[in-house]
C-alpha cells in the first residue's frame, strides 16, 4: 500500500426533496451571487431549475443562468460562463445537471480566478490549481462521479483535445443527490452512465500495486452493487431504491475512497476519450467497447488479479487451475452485462470503422501518459482499437 | 434507504514517518498553540512525543502537554485540560494515542468554548455542541475510529455514566494514521482494537432498514478483511501491509461512509459501556463477550440478515433451507474468531459473576436508549448479561 493522502470535504446531501435546501447550501458557504450552470432544456422542463431559483430567492441569493453545456464539454463553454461570473460578481457556481455541467463548473471555477490561461496550464500541462471559485451541485444522471471529486475533463475543439484537470481546489462544497431527479433519464444514457461508472471501478482495480486488499474488496462490493441494480434501473427508471443504489454507487465509485493507497489505470478513460472526441459518441458508450478489448490485450500482465475481479465481481468460481479460463469467461460476462442495459461493444455496432484509428491512437500518447497498470504506446493502443472493431 | 447527510472532511495523511508533518498540518488549520494530550509514558518511551515536538517547533508552533489519559476516558481529565487550555489561550489541541486519548481531546475541545457544563449538555442530555476549538490526532492503535468520527465516548466517575456525545463540531481537521506506530502495542490491546472494529461493522450492519444494499456489501467487504488480517497482525506485529489493512479498516470502519442511508443497532455498546464503567474491562474484551449473546437473544427478530452476514462475511455457504442452522454455526464462527485473536467470550472468563447484572441493566437504559434493531428493556438486558456468563 502507497503512502496517501485523502480529503474530501463534499457534503452529500441524499434524499427525496433534498434540492429544496440548495439555497442554505450556499448560504453555508458564504455564497451571496450565484451562477447557474447546466445543459439542455430538461431541468427547465421538470420544473427543477423553477425549484432552484426559488429556494436562491428564499434565501436572498442573487442569481443569473447559463444553459446549452453538451455532453462532451466544451471549453468555449468554460469561456463564455467565465465571461459572466466576472461580469456578475460571482462568488459561487452551480452546476444543475450531470458529469458534462460539473466538469464546466468546475472549469469555471478555476478560470474566474486566475490570471493565466486555465486551458494551457491545468489541463494540457497538468498543473494544479491552488484556488478557485467554490461550487456546488444538484446530479441528475448517475455517472460521472464529478459531484464530490476533484476532477473535470473538458474538450478543447480548436485546438482537438479533450484532457482532465485535478485539483483539490474544485472539489465541490456540497452534492445534492436525490434518486427521483433521475427518472426522467433516458435508457440510453442510464446505460451510458453505468458503464462509466462501472469503468471507475475497474480503473481503479487494475492496479500494480500489492497488499492493498481492502479497497479491492472495497471496489469489488461497489461493482457487485452497480451490477445488481444498472439492470434494474433500465428495466424500471420510477424504481426509487433501485435508483437509490445506483445514485450511491456513482458517487463511492469517484470520491477517492476506493483509491486509498493504490495507483489506478486509466488507459482505457484515456483510449475513450479519442472516441469521443473524433466522434462525439457518449463517454459510457466508449468505454463498453474500448474496455473488453483493453482487457484482452493486457490481462496477461496479471492474470491472478483479472481471476480475482472476474470470480468476486462476476460469481465465476471455477478452474483456480486454469486462470486463463477464468478470465475469458469473465470477459464475456462482462460484454453479456454491457449488453443487457443496451451498451454497444463493438466500434462496428457505432459504425466506426478503422480509418482514423492510428491518429487518434497517437493523440491519446500526445494527450497524457496512457496506462499505469500497464503502459501503453501508441502502436499498442491501435491494437486495442482494431480488437474492438 | 433514508435520507442522509454525509460529511466528513478529516483529511487522512497515511503511511510511513507522516507524523513528521502533523506542524504543517497544523498550520493549515491556522492552529499557533497548541495542547498535546497523551496517554501512559509510551509515546514519551517511543519516542514519537519528542519527534511530534521537533515537527511543530520547525513550524514555530507554542505547545503545552497533558499525559495521563487512561482507557475508559475520564471527565476530571477533560477539566483538567479545559483548564490548560483556557489559562494557556490554546487554539488547536492534538491528541497522540488512541481512542481515549481522541475522545478525551474531542471533549475538552467542546467544553473549552462553552459556557455551560459540556458533560451535563452533550453526554448526559445528548445536545449537540455547535462548536468547539479544532482538533486533530496521531494515531496509535487501530480500534475506536475516533480519528475521523464525530463521536467521543466519556466516563464521569462521580455520576457513574460511561456516555458518547456527537457532533459535526468535534470531526478532527486530520488524522495521522502510520502503521508503524502500532508496531509496539501489545497482543491483548490490538485483539481489543480488532473487536472494536469488528463491533462498529455489526452495529451498523444489523438495521431493520431495506434496500441498503451497497452499504451491506461495503460493511461485509470491510468485515472480511479485518477478520483476514487481525490474526496476521498479531502473529507478527510489525509486519507493515496487515498493520496497513487493520489501521485503513478502523477508520473507515467509523467514519461515516458505511452508515449511508442507515439506522445501526448500537445495543452491544450500551451493554458493553456497563462492563466497562463497572469493572474497568477493556472496550473490546467487553464487546468480544456481549455481541455473540446479543445475537443468540436477537438474531428471530430477522434471521434472513444473520444468515446474508454470516454467508458473506464468514463464508458459511450451506442450507439456505435452513437459516438457523447457518446463524447458529456463523455466532460459533464468529467466537472463534474471537478466541483467534485472544478474546474472551464469555464473562466468566474475567471473573465477572451475576450480581451486578440487574444494576448494570438498569443503567444501560437509564444511560440511553438501547437498540435500534431491536430495542431492548433492562430485563432483555439483563437476559443477554446472563447469556454471556
Amino acid at each position: 500500500m502507497q503512502n496517501f493522502v485523502f480529503y474530501n470535504p463534499t457534503k452529500l446531501v441524499f434524499g427525496q426533496n433534498t434540492q429544496s435546501q440548495v439555497g442554505n447550501l450556499i448560504q453555508e458557504n458564504n455564497g451571496t451571487r450565484v451562477l447557474i450552470i447546466y445543459g439542455g432544456g430538461s431541468v427547465k422542463k421538470s420544473g427543477l431549475l423553477t425549484q432552484v431559483k426559488e429556494s436562491l430567492k428564499k434565501a436572498n441569493i442573487y442569481n443569473i443562468e447559463l444553459g446549452g453545456v453538451v455532453p462532451n464539454p466544451r471549453w468555449n463553454m468554460v469561456e463564455e460562463g467565465v465571461h459572466i461570473a466576472r461580469e456578475n460578481k460571482i462568488d459561487f457556481v452551480l452546476g444543475v445537471g450531470g458529469g458534462s455541467v460539473i466538469d464546466t463548473v468546475k472549469a469555471i471555477c478555476m478560470q474566474a480566478v486566475y490570471d493565466g490561461n486555465a486551458w494551457t496550464d491545468f489541463y494540457r500541462a497538468g498543473k494544479t490549481a491552488d484556488k478557485a471559485l467554490p461550487c456546488g451541485n444538484i446530479l441528475t444522471i448517475a455517472a460521472a462521479g464529478s459531484e464530490s471529486s476533484p476532477n473535470s475533463v473538458i474538450t478543447h475543439e480548436i485546438e482537438k483535445f479533450k484532457i482532465g484537470a485535478y485539483s483539490p481546489a474544485i472539489i465541490p462544497k456540497f452534492a445534492i443527490l436525490n434518486p427521483e431527479l433521475l427518472y426522467t433519464v433516458s435508457k440510453y444514457q442510464i446505460g451510458c452512465g453505468a458503464s462509466d461508472i462501472l469503468a471507475h471501478l475497474m480503473e481503479r482495480y487494475f492496479t500494480n500495486e500489492k497488499n492493498v486488499d481492502l479497497t479491492d474488496r472495497l471496489i469489488e462490493a461497489t461493482a457487485k452493487t452497480l451490477i445488481n441494480f444498472a439492470p434494474l434501473v433500465i428495466q424500471n427508471p420510477k424504481d426509487y431504491n433501485a435508483q437509490a443504489e445506483l445514485m450511491l454507487t456513482g458517487t463511492i465509485a469517484h470520491n477517492g475512497i476506493l483509491d486509498l493507497g493504490r495507483i489506478g489505470d486509466w488507459a482505457s478513460h484515456g483510449i475513450e476519450h479519442q472516441l469521443s472526441l473524433f466522434y462525439d459518441i457518449a463517454h459510457g458508450a466508449g468505454l463498453a467497447i474500448v474496455f473488453p478489448a483493453w482487457m484482452k490485450y493486457v490481462y496477461k500482465h496479471d492474470i491472478a488479479r483479472f481471476a480475482q475481479f472476474f470470480q468476486n465481481v462476476f460469481g465465476i468460481n471455477y478452474s483456480l487451475t486454469n486462470l486463463d479460463l477464468i478470465v475469458t469467461e469473465g470477459i464475456k460476462r462482462l460484454e453479456a452485462f454491457y449488453t443487457s442495459i443496451g451498451m454497444p461493444t463493438r466500434l462496428s455496432q457505432i459504425d466506426i470503422k478503422d480509418d482514423k484509428i492510428a491518429e487518434m491512437a497517437q493523440k491519446a500518447v500526445d494527450s497524457k501518459r496512457v496506462g499505469n497498470f500497464v503502459q501503453l504506446s501508441s502502436k499498442d493502443v491501435e491494437k486495442i482499437y482494431k480488437l474492438a472493431l
